[in-house]
């Protein structure tokens, strides 16, 4: 059964693994992301990489695939991953050909997320599919009719910059509506506290403004949401990051909200579902792109 | 050099006309559209071509390309356009190629606006693009690498359903969002006065009232382009319907708000342009629908 490398290089750190054609994984590999600029990540990953091989005991892969923290250009072979390399587009596919000797297919770990959800997750074999990342940014990796919809410059589905409010906060103008008002911290900032957990956390204990606080963040999730569904019609989406894993406070109160506000016959036709593949999302979507790679 | 007919079916009224595969157009008629049922739409459509098949002077033609004002679904053939066959979906398909004895082509009207821009107006040779329609209602033809946007349910593109304010109004219900706050009657509605029009001629006056109203309507505009821009990375943005033919009113204003909402990166990349092809987007575009099945 063939075989292929998948990596997930994140913002802090590393996983490799094999992959055989049917999701199989083995040869696990995780460690701190190196930050000392583009050949100490490429030594890092081929080090990881004769790692995950020896360890998994297979013969041959027939390629590999990474997805980014940020943006790559099919165009130029460019990677820019701010947490990794500075604000630098980096030349990514072409070092990591010649030091892995293997063919490379690369893209964002947006697109990652919604490729892994299709291929083993939640989406199976649908084809309009959004994956929505909700933790301390927002992004999207968005399927329409099967293809990603990567934007004239590769970065569309950067929806933390939707506008929903029309009264502009300073704050808009760092991480756009959407993340300002949403995201991990947005939340953290209505209570002025340090972190999302611990507002989840009094929120579930029974504290009023905790709860209020997350009745905010829900109704611009909602509203966000729907403004995917009513765009683009979608069979599903899904949602995963940090904050969601909160289920229960989120997952049934978003879709009210969203229902209120999309297109009514899209809204009837969407599903909203959390991912089924967690933190292997990315990293599965990563081996499909492998995969379709080996195939042409 | 091969001609199709073009059929841009209105709410309204019916256009037809013969087109080249240059985009020359030659044989137009145009009549109120019948409103007596699917049968009567077919018999009018065929009246229609064979007076511009006559008056073109041309000996053959390939196929047809029509546009609908509402939905059209390619996987069962059907057609839903409330203002021409009330809320029945209507096998327009099969009843026009029997009719006409030719292949037929069919999509929605917005679909169509975004393809003839793209083919002969102001978005030519590009492949991230969107047609925006702003009028009575606001829809959106959004053409990803090329490909148009769809949706699982054939109603992608519905914009006018995007939630823009938090603060949620009985009339998004009936309407959307955005387009009870931009379209051309809720431009009407800020003063109390029975058409757009009107408002824009006191805003030219000097109307301050009137001048706030375009104010708010405008920053509603730009709120829901940024939206698209940062979600789809488009090269250009098109704007037509009636409302953007007060250009001086509208363009400046409207991109200099979608440059503060926007994903900066994507918001350099794009352009915001008026519709070149007026009118005729939509015809074109169905002659273009005409062509490119033939070509298959």
């Amino acid at each position: 059964m063939p075989c292929v490398i998948a990596i997930d290089l994140g913002g802090t750190k590393v996983t490799t693994a094999v992959v055989d054609s049917d999701g199989r994984v083995s040869g696990r590999t995780k460690r701190p992301a190196e930050r000392g600029g583009l050949s100490a990540t490429v030594e890092q990953i081929a080090t990881s990489v004769r790692e995950s091989i020896a360890q998994a005991g297979v013969g041959e892969v027939r390629g590999a695939g990474l997805i980014v923290p940020g943006i790559f250009s099919k165009k130029t072979g460019q990677a820019w991953a701010p947490n990794l390399w500075g604000h630098d587009h980096v030349p990514l596919l072409t070092e990591l050909r010649k030091k892995l000797a293997l063919p490379v297919a690369i893209d964002s770990d947006r697109a990652g997320c919604v490729l892994g959800e299709v291929w083993l997750g939640a989406a199976r074999g649908l084809k309009d599919v959004i994956f929505l990342a909700v933790g301390t940014g927002i992004g999207a990796g968005i399927l329409s009719d099967g293809r990603l919809v990567r934007g004239a410059g590769d970065i569309g589905g950067a929806v933390g910059w939707f506008a929903l409010n029309p009264v502009h906060r300073e704050i808009y103008t760092q991480v756009g509506c959407w993340e300002a008002e949403s995201a991990g911290p947005g939340l953290a900032r209505r209570l002025n506290v340090a972190s999302a957990e611990e507002v989840v956390a009094a929120a579930r204990s029974g504290d009023a403004s905790a709860q209020s606080a997350i009745e905010e963040t829900v109704r611009y999730l909602g509203m966000g949401i729907a403004n995917l569904v009513s765009v683009f019609n979608p069979e599903m989406i899904i949602l995963g990051g940090g904050l969601m894993q909160a289920r229960d406070l989120f997952l049934g109160p978003i879709e009210r909200v969203m229902r209120k506000w999309a297109q009514p016959v899209a809204a009837q036709q969407v599903r909203i579902e959390l991912t089924q593949l967690g933190e292997d999302a990315g990293l599965l979507g990563a081996a499909r792109l492998a995969l379709q790679g080996a195939e042409v």
